[in-house]
């Protein structure tokens, strides 16, 4: 856990991440620090996430990397491109959605369901037993779960996390109604300058090369050759050259260790372009 | 242009495509195969899209696949792994956004924009500069436009294509408001049967490898070794398999022809799992 700068009779910490009170983000964030230590401050875009650690107004913020499921949340990708942040820390928290009404309301009662819509994707087995039901795509989980107490709603639910449950004081009617329960979201945690892991460390990259046949194979070849296991690697387009791609990658090691220092500077003679995000400790599972 | 099938005395043939009529899909459609000789069939989802196919209720569809700023659309990769369809021919189209109103709508009136959140965000630097104005998300560029002309709204404009526009006799007050205009979707062609391209072939797999180091370079030597120029390659997660994926990756030439014969032969030694979805050839850009 990456709490060296949090001391414990220092002032709370604040903690950016995207989406409402009661959020999975925020949760990621309360169980990457000590809950007792920091203060999550909700932030309407992922733009807004980034932008309060650039501005300093918050020491770090926790967003959403990639699901297990649905794949990556290619707005971050683009985001840690544009903004000059640091990845230092990784958790992977298991995603399990409740459905949840107002105290009082019954299931005989619900008419409507709201939650955003990769939630309610991922609810559909649930769902469609149901098939009277109407299903209402939202901003998102926890903000689903604001709406119906905002308005009193009682022919209504919301799917969202427990922690939203108890955020808003609703009642779980069915829980973990998600198809498949191996649904686990990555969480990146971003900070402005840089660390450096003392144990399990691994690295972020992002870099793009010439557009000539073999050149990702070239790229791969540098950490094949030093048997440097890769981790991930999504590609994204290049704004302004259609067809032309940066590629993320993941790897075991840091660029202060051999053989990841030789790799990088082996990419440096292939790429037309790179920066090292970050090195951080691997994450840990919260089930 | 893949009009094979449909003669010129033929009863027109159906094309499945998502969204209203006056989407860019359906633009997409009409130039791939002679606008004269096709009826183009709206499904509300791309997974009824797949289905018209499948059902035999249309000749094929035409899906997006992949945009040149946004990335790849990732339900559409899900449905290729899920249906036993073919990829049998592809068409680039460029995107570009129109402003438009009820006739005798004047922009000073307008208070509210109408548009797909792609959109709306293409056109961003645009709408920043009347920031009076209300934005509201919608579920399709062309729905949008559908919108106006249903409530018959005179205080709201809507984000679409040209095609939009002249489909619901609206006026179009501002041409190419996208920040980039180097916006390009490629969209795919999919039938029941498959094909085989006599020039020009490209072929499109999906595939995973054993989750053990180096096993992407493997596979990427297979075909770097035989000088196989790589098109495009994208991973997805493999659902039930948290943190295992999928590759699709599309290569010049064919299973028909050497070499590309025998990169999926060798292919075969190494991938855990193996589909051709489809070849093809190359397709054409319309600006």
């Amino acid at each position: 856990m990456d709490v060296g700068q949090v001391k414990m009779n220092s002032p709370l910490q604040p903690i950016a991440f995207q989406g409402e009170a009661g959020a999975y983000s925020e949760r990621a964030a309360k169980e990457f620090y000590r809950e007792e230590v920091i203060v999550t401050i909700p932030c309407r875009t992922f733009g807004e996430t980034f932008a309060a650690v650039h501005d300093d107004k918050v020491l770090a913020a926790v967003v959403p990397i990639e699901n297990s499921l649905a794949g990556s949340v290619h707005q971050n990708y683009d985001l840690l491109l544009k903004h000059e942040l640091h990845i230092t820390g990784e958790i992977f928290l298991r995603i399990s959605h409740q459905l949840m009404v107002l105290p009082g309301t019954n299931w005989e009662q619900v008419r409507r369901v709201y939650s955003h819509p990769q939630a309610l994707e991922q609810c559909r087995e649930f769902l469609e037993k149901w098939p009277a039901l109407e299903i209402v795509p939202a901003y998102d989980t926890a903000g689903s779960a604001k709406l119906l107490v905002e308005h009193q709603w009682r022919d209504a639910a919301a799917i969202a996390s427990e922690w939203a449950a108890e955020k808003y004081g609703l009642n779980i009617l069915h829980r973990a109604i998600e198809s498949n329960q191996k649904n686990y979201t990555r969480f990146l945690v971003l900070e402005k300058g840089e660390k450096t892991p003392v144990k399990n460390g691994k690295t972020s990259i992002v870099f793009s090369v010439p557009h000539t046949p073999g050149s990702l194979f070239k790229t791969l070849a540098i950490f094949a050759l030093r048997d440097i296991n890769l981790l991930r690697i999504e590609s994204r387009p290049l704004h302004g050259s259609p067809w032309e791609y940066v590629f993320y990658l993941d790897f075991e090691g840091t660029p202060q260790l051999e053989p990841g220092a030789k790799a990088l500077e082996h990419l440096g003679e292939i790429a037309t372009f790179r920066r090292v995000l970050g090195t951080y400790e691997k994450g840990r599972v919260i089930e």
